[in-house]
């Protein structure tokens, strides 16, 4: 017994995060004693796919957090069975009455019962991947330790498509990826199936995403291309069982790229050809495919407008294609014109709303959760409430482009929780943003939410640790927007480190406060876009010309000696006037206006006073220093959790909170050595200047900052 | 005990490559029978950093081997003990009588000895990373399960510098990998130091590789800023402890783009300055720094001729800032001009034979095993034999550029034991390569010898099991490069498969004849640079045009009507005579020259006859087919394997030797289709006609294809 013990010992790798919040390591024997009399056998259903998933998984799971695997029993023989099916696939279940239908078509029900004399638990669901879902759910009941008995779960996604984007691009670079190379790799296939995808999908099915796209927004039209369409194939046959479909992103102008056409507008009958018989051709190979997601006519990509139409004949030219075979057209709302706006917040509001009710009924509208582009924050998008007849999903961003990349510690559930939670007051008070997204609001059928992945081939996926929270609390929150991300971060807490409360309440309490970390010491009262040009890589409220002058800090902070903040009220952009009348008046008044998007709205002198009778300048300093002090206090928390985990994780946690509080110190410092240049005025007594005079912090250049396109070394000839 | 034994099952994460040959699985019954007294305990010697990882790889390895790690002693106590260190560490091995001199600074003696009545093993060395090397040398013979009585085992490097060139970017993009993106995450260096550079140090050290050289030689001038410095100190301050130096190319122009002169001139007072202090400010940071590795004047690179300088007045610019410290240069061969040549295979002969003797004496030239560019099949350098005065480095290419990417079954063990052997016949018969690299043949002090990595973020490190052993070769013949390739090959398959001699045996098998199975589909009867433009996947022997003939298969294959093959004999490009006399007239003379570089040398009609009493067109159709069946017989032989080793690897070989067959066959099918266009003649009766004809080979376009830098989407509009 000793050497087949230890002939294990090899096998037993460090933690490296490669399991996520799958782990299953064995539970404390007060918590084996408790759960093991309720799990004593598991009882299948007839096989099918994703049923021989779910057993697999349970046992696993089971074998891991139980020490001892359940036998797999053809029927009902003992006390503590674990019964789980459809009632297709069971006869138990069929005979049981669960009224599974309210829970809808991947929902699941996870009762204590008793059946035929035996106490046991059942996992039921009209469809298979129902029960998969539901198997993931009573493994996280063991995974958090929580009681087995008296069951009576019924939940139901309350969004149809909860879709991760990959903004992947086919030669594996990933755009604002921060976490290594695409995972897709699809010079090897559709040959080679990296067991790694396996990995993914039953990661995105424990958390029910049951969607993605694997290619960049902005697309090439190689991913169409025949070749291309049997590697996703392939993609989408690994996929399927776990109920995860496969989309696809798709360039405009493709017709002319590969079809050899010589034009790609959307009225022109060739051209809607094209696109039919390149959507059968897709599903020929993928019955199950689920549309396209595209991004036209915004920042640079060809789109309908490059032939005088309009984004609906765009979108239809699709959504008409995928019509017979049930697809989707995902069309995204994050387009700006080439022209230079008044205020770019404001332009696909101006786009879209004009276009209500003129799309297809398979179309629905992708919204960033702000109008301008995912920033540590932003008040919520002005077409939520604003567009009653066209479904619209809302679209995050899980990798931190604006947020610090992979090293910084911030959770994005509040930020995801306080867009959701947002009243667009459209229907009169309690109008929220989730209950748009969920479709509630203004009858939608069709509803949907996707995250930008940030996802890559770093071992921990993520890039780091914590930012694995970041692709758990979407998938959640998706599954249902009303959730609490506190109660998501206890969960995933529990499930990726540990259940000792000791570390579970100061972890929760680190993250719960990371993203207000993150917004004062990066973009403090409302400030936004102000970093680095390009690689978004620190701070550059200094940046400035260039080809467009939206693309720079300047534009959105408006500093001068006269104060700071983009004005939008009716003085200014008027900007405001896009929401409902109360919320429009909310935000045009400056006492009414929440300080945390201040100088979002307006624009103020830096003697400003705010609430707390301090001057804007002052509130300004002391809110970066506040967010430095944050990070310092996580390290400090953090410090004091040494020995509760595992040493590789510890340490990898450890290096980024001091990579991250160095990192935060230059914002703040940067920041307010640049705007003191306008405010000319003493930071408050107490807080230290900047360590470095504003000509360091302008001559800083990064050219191989992840994330972007490799840059010409312009800036190689300040630096030593 | 069974709950614990169970504990561990979810850490026993699949076979997935990452242990390499370093597996330390448990070996069989009888060997633990026979092992276990001979190791019963660890003697170290006194602490260094290298000595404790000596101490924590025998602990691991033999823990892992034997099921029981030994316990440490301080002292010896009883029978089986295993001494190691050197006389200065322990002075049980103070005492001993091991001529340890004679083995070099980095050898090591491994000896069965009586100890103070102990029958003991002893592992010694002069240095600390002698006694690493021997104690990796030690695990070996337990992994290939080798007799441990009567040691006698004396063992040191015949060559000093064996270095690992990484062409890796700064963006973590690679030149020519197909293993994934960089392993090297400079973005988060100093700060975080990814746990898989231990692993890669530890490789290293376990093969005897003692240098590497993170950077590409088309190199970045970043990579000498001070930031990156200090990213590179913290690198070398992980491979320190494992005896590797670390070494950096050096961008020639790097005074005009980081340092603010006008000038790169090598001859330029404030140049020579500047690269002074650069080269203090690395010693400062890295006091064991090994030194440049230097492309210039090559492909566009920027060089001494762009000041009408020479390579050598280039390399000693480098060299006079190095000496001091203790720095060498290597400065690489591999240099053509910017003009069209008469032959390209030339240039490095004609521009460096002129210089031999103008380099100071830690200069050493870098000359790749041909003198072409890495082919499957080229003879060997000419530079080899050629300069008497210059200590010349071997440098071979471990990434499968030429050689099928990571998806071929390419062992290079064959090759690099080819070139090796190789005589040059400069000092009279039996003046081979190896002789020349290790310096014996003109008595070079310095002797390096180069591979290309193929390392990359992929799990399996090398894109694939078998890519491991070019990995192993390359270090265990450049600490030996006498060995035998068949008998490293053997070792490596025991280390990282299974001591299974039905395994062993028809694996080593494949391994051997792999290497010329690519020579005849890709490249056969002296063929060579057939491959597709840029990306270089797949066969393009139609390439012609572009900004350069010497970058066309065109050049290289002189195909028309009349024959095929380059003249390089003295009627042609007279290539020959950069050979000493007796090699260049076998070359010279069409029938003295081997077969397998016929069409190297000499133009020749398509009804020549050869050996075989076939013509030159029958023969060429002939092997390329002889090229797909070999591949086809592999995979006849791995699947026969199945079950001899675990479920993951076995499936990747397997699904690899599948795209290996598909792309053998393409380039058969392609080659032919396009040859006979010239030739004219009908294929042999039996062989069968390509798949498809010359238009469609001609039309495949693969713009993602890996390892070069992203396309423009050229080819596109051929495609659906």
């Amino acid at each position: 017994m000793l050497v087949s013990l230890l002939a294990m010992a090899p096998c037993a790798h460090a933690e490296d995060g490669y399991d996520l919040w799958l782990r299953y390591r064995l539970l404390p024997a007060r918590w084996l004693a408790t759960y093991r009399p309720v799990v004593t056998e598991l009882v299948p259903g007839a096989h099918s796919p994703t049923l021989d998933i779910a057993q697999s998984e349970l046992s696993r799971g089971l074998g891991g957090l139980l020490g001892t695997t359940p036998p797999i029993a053809t029927q009902l023989t003992h006390d503590g069975g674990v019964i789980f099916g459809t009632p297709q696939s069971s006869p138990v279940i069929a005979r049981l009455a669960l009224d599974l239908p309210s829970v809808g078509t991947e929902g699941y029900v996870i009762r204590s019962l008793t059946v035929e004399g035996h106490p046991v638990t059942v996992i039921a669901a009209t469809r298979d991947v129902g029960v998969l879902y539901g198997a993931f759910q009573f493994l996280r009941l063991l995974q958090t330790e929580r009681p087995l008995e008296h069951l009576d779960i019924r939940s139901g996604p309350r969004v149809q498509r909860r879709i991760l984007d990959h903004w992947d691009n086919l030669d594996r670079t990933v755009e604002r990826g921060y976490a290594g190379e695409s995972i897709w790799d699809w010079h090897k296939l559709p040959d080679y199936l990296d067991p790694r995808y396996v990995d993914y999908a039953r990661a995105c099915a424990s958390v029910g995403i049951n969607g993605m796209v694997p290619n960049n927004v902005n697309s090439s039209a190689f991913s169409l291309t025949t070749p291309y369409l049997y590697k996703l194939a392939a993609l989408a046959d690994v996929m399927r069982p776990y109920g995860l479909r496969v989309y696809l992103t798709a360039r405009f102008s493709a017709p002319i790229e590969i079809g050899g056409l010589k034009t790609a507008d959307p009225l022109d009958p060739q051209v809607r050809q094209w696109w039919q018989v390149k959507v059968e051709e897709i599903y020929g190979l993928i019955p199950d495919f689920g549309g396209f997601l595209i991004k036209a006519n915004s920042e640079g990509q060809p789109g309908p407008q490059d032939y005088g139409r309009s984004h609906a004949d765009g979108a239809n030219l699709f959504a008409d294609a995928l019509k017979p075979h049930g697809g989707i057209v995902m069309w995204r709302a994050f387009v700006y014109s080439q022209q230079q706006p008044d205020d770019r917040a404001k332009q696909a509001y101006d786009e879209f709303v004009p276009l209500d009710g003129k799309f297809h009924d398979n179309v629905i509208l992708q919204v960033k959760n702000g109008p301008l582009d995912f920033q540590p924050r932003e008040p919520f998008h002005p077409l939520f409430g604003a567009m009653t007849r066209t479904p619209l999903m809302l679209e995050v961003q899980i990798t931190k482009e604006y947020l610090g990349f992979a090293t910084h510690l911030v959770y994005l559930g509040p930020l995801f929780e306080e867009v959701l939670r947002s009243d667009t007051q459209a229907g009169g008070k309690g109008s929220t943003v989730a209950k748009v997204v969920d479709g509630s609001l203004f009858q939608q059928p069709l509803t949907g939410m996707a995250g930008v992945a940030n996802i890559g081939s770093d071992r921990n996926w993520s890039g780091s640790e914590f930012d694995q929270a970041n692709w758990y609390v979407f998938g959640r929150l998706a599954w249902d927007p009303m959730r609490s991300s506190r109660d998501i971060a206890e969960e995933w807490t529990r499930m990726t480190f540990s259940n000792d409360p000791d570390f579970v309440t100061p972890v929760v309490g680190m993250m719960m406060g990371s993203r207000a970390a993150a917004v004062d010491y990066m973009t403090p009262l409302g400030l936004h876009h102000q970093m680095a040009r390009d690689s978004h890589y620190g701070p550059g409220p200094w940046v400035s010309g260039g080809s467009r002058a939206d693309w720079t800090s300047v534009y959105f902070n408006r500093a001068d000696a006269g104060g700071i903040g983009f004005d939008r009220t009716g003085q200014g952009s008027n900007a405001v006037s896009q929401y409902a009348p109360p919320v429009a008046a909310e935000f045009d008044n400056l006492k009414r206006t929440p300080e945390n998007l201040l100088l979002w709205f307006h624009h103020l002198p830096w003697d400003y006073k705010l609430a707390s009778g301090r001057t804007l300048w002052d509130e300004l300093v002391i809110h970066y220093t506040h967010g430095v002090q944050a990070v310092s206090d996580m390290r400090h928390t953090w410090a004091g959790l040494a020995g509760k985990i595992d040493a590789q994780r510890y340490r990898e946690v450890s290096t980024f909170l001091g990579i991250q509080q160095k990192e935060a110190q230059w914002w703040r410092d940067a920041s307010i050595a640049y705007f003191q240049t306008f405010s000319q005025r003493p930071l408050p007594a107490g807080y230290a200047p900047p360590e470095h005079g504003l000509k360091y912090y302008e001559g800083l250049c990064f050219p191989y900052a992840p994330g972007h396109a490799p840059l010409p070394e312009s800036c190689s000839s300040t630096r030593q």
